[in-house]
């Protein structure tokens, strides 16, 4: 494994691959690693034959509100996560190398926007959209992974490659979840014993909303009622939102078809969750 | 020579050359090809294996004043003169193939935009990257072509490129001239008989502006009115702007010094001609 902090260098190790037709399979992520990312690693692994993961921590996506200083950074740690997991490159750049100067150009996101987390965090996608295009560049995978625990995320980003033509394949990994079904998410651990055992409603909810729409409802405000009724009476938890969107789109919809995401958002007295469930509704 | 007209297949011949290790030059056009084109593929002929030409009149990069629909277009004649001009490809899709629908991303230019002639096209350069972005994707280039001509649009492809780091060169090609210096432009025709002989002294300005800056002159002021009173005093021309900057920063100087521009737009009767120079000054 190596670890490289230059673009250039990069560039040229990655190029050699690409030369003798090795499939590139990339993770970009803002390190702090946790087991959202080793899945992605995981799964990158399994499918490719080199894997890239990049370590860095986009000022363009943090908020004026937002603490870009306070965001946790813990290399060390990080280099063994990807060590065990069979990673073939690190690119770990310095904020200088990726942003020399204020960019002459960004990405600007027109939709998927302002909806779920995206309302509160305004051009936070633009942020993203920004540097994984520049990640893409340097990179050039053949395929990147993104975990569905950001749905809006990998909307945003499906939309970024989609529209820009990227010749590149975005791969979706699935939520992993505690035995109980709640996702996983670092956050899990500023919540207390009684919200812990409530945390598992949030699952709970989006299970009893696919079963009743396999049932047969297509109306998706009675699907956030049921949601929301069942998430008050199990839970001590503030509903932020539960929200019904064409997938990835995140256009809205009158009647539950195709391929739909039902997203909620939940904050309890110290932590803030967010679960998802994307369906195809026939 | 092919024609093709959906992305897919574009993509699918190119990836044989480079999957044998061709080189692939890119000139990308709105079509109506004249001389300078001409030049582009000429320049690009010499430094690839292959060559594709573009052809495509982006909608993006109007603004609502500009006639999109008055836009002209020939493709036949456009189709004779890149097989004379031998190019391998031309890729010549339709509005739908380009934009199926309303991109969820786009690319916002920040900078190099508000000065020179983007100071009264606002969103054009946005446009025009963002057609660019997508025709880099598509095509794939190791090099791509822009004529010095329009001297801001290079500007901004330059920036596009470096600030979000494409793996691909752009290659500035000089502008061609009439014999007596009149930058070669399909207005020219526009021009009455003392009009286009009066037209000449835009070069000429620009060369008594580039002597005086060789004798030492480094004040810009300076040499704007240097040009203001030649154009002045030897046409009937309407000046829109004589203007210096650094390039391709299109940053404001005080002193002449480094990579500059110097940038006149003169607007006669029926044609407003633009014409720069740019030069390194010690």
């Amino acid at each position: 494994m190596k670890t490289i902090t230059s673009i250039a260098d990069i560039q040229k190790e990655l190029l050699v691959h690409k030369q003798n037709g090795k499939k590139i399979g990339f993770v970009p992520t803002m390190g702090f690693l946790h087991e959202g990312h080793e899945q992605l690693l995981t799964v990158a692994r399994k499918e490719n034959d080199i894997v890239v993961l990049s370590i860095f921590v986009n000022p363009l996506q943090f908020g004026e509100n937002e603490d870009l200083d306070k965001y946790p950074r813990d290399y060390e740690r990080d280099e063994a996560v990807a060590r065990k997991n069979d990673v073939d490159y690190i690119f770990y750049p310095s904020v200088q190398e990726m942003y020399p100067e204020s960019p002459s150009v960004t990405i600007k996101v027109n939709q998927r926007t302002d909806v779920m987390c995206g309302k509160s965090r305004p051009g936070h996608f633009d942020g993203v959209a920004t540097v994984v295009t520049k990640l893409f560049h340097i990179v050039q995978p053949d395929q990147a992974y993104f975990g569905l625990k950001d749905a809006q995320q990998v909307a945003v980003i499906e939309g970024l490659v989609k529209d820009l033509n990227f010749p590149i394949t975005i791969k979706r990994v699935s939520i992993i979840r505690e035995e109980d079904g709640l996702a996983k998410s670092s956050r899990n651990v500023y919540l207390s014993a009684e919200e812990r055992e409530e945390a598992k409603q949030l699952f709970a909810s989006l299970v009893l909303a696919s079963k009743k729409i396999v049932e047969g409802e297509r109306n998706p405000d009675q699907i956030i009622s049921l949601i929301k009724q069942h998430i008050e009476m199990t839970t001590s938890g503030k509903i932020d939102y539960i929200e019904i969107y064409e997938y990835p789109t995140l256009n809205k919809i009158d009647i539950l078809q195709g391929q739909i995401i039902i997203a909620i958002a939940v904050a309890f007295t110290s932590a803030r969750l967010i679960d998802n469930k994307i369906l195809i509704v026939e």
